[in-house]
């Protein structure tokens, strides 16, 4: 049986801490936003990304997030032989970190451009463009 | 010559994957959690919080967020031998980060505590208190 995430092994009980243990390296956040911003599903679709992930830690990431309950799995309807991936609801509320993580970057460094940049949020509107996001990812993932 | 942070190899120019590109792992987030919360200003203080981090990984972390100017090393003017890490504008400007991360384990996680707990935050007060928090910040960190 699989532990929940409240029974694994954390390194401390600070929040922070906590959220690293789930998705703090290099490559989880970016499967992330794939699945947050993009059409992207399967591994292949994935893989496929600017940054190049390896295939050993594509498979690797993919079994952690789906261990701590951040994506499902579940098969193609079109193609049974083929898996697809899918944000869960503890999935798709880490947006407002990946939102505040292209902010920070879009201020410091001068030539990015992103994924996320459908999102046309400021701080007067902030939670009604998160809120109605997250709504559209929660009918295109969690959905049986 | 330090390269600066736009001249680094990032895996791509997305602006989420030049952020994970500087903080992207288990603890430079952590370090500056615990700058940002606590009085822990030396090595040695860094080193006592409760995730007990290696010698080595601190050493090697505190030189990378030094060389993608999240911190400033300093003399400690008490004790000319001791250095002392302080946040820099741009690792302040983090702050929404860890914020976010917090919340979302407190939402999925029964059991945390957080340092940063002295951050009432809400939807409604959340721009007012990330300024003033930042502002104070800037005062703690950023004068030489």
């Amino acid at each position: 049986m699989k532990k929940k995430d409240d029974e694994m092994n954390h390194r401390s009980a600070c929040a922070v801490s906590m959220a690293l243990d789930a998705i703090g390296d290099k490559w989880s956040l970016l499967i992330l936003r794939d699945l947050m911003f993009t059409n992207k599903r399967s591994y292949c679709e994935l893989q496929s990304s600017d940054e190049k992930i390896a295939t050993n830690i594509l498979a690797a990431r993919l079994q952690s997030l789906e261990a701590t309950g951040l994506i499902r799995k579940a098969e193609d309807p079109a193609n049974g032989r083929r898996t697809l991936y899918y944000l869960t609801e503890k999935g798709i509320d880490l947006l407002p970190v990946i939102i505040e993580l292209k902010r920070w970057a879009e201020k410091h460094n001068t030539q990015t451009n992103s994924c996320a940049d459908t999102l046309k949020l400021n701080d007067k509107n902030r939670k009604e463009v998160l809120t109605a996001f997250k709504k559209k990812l929660k009918s295109l993932h969690c959905t049986k």
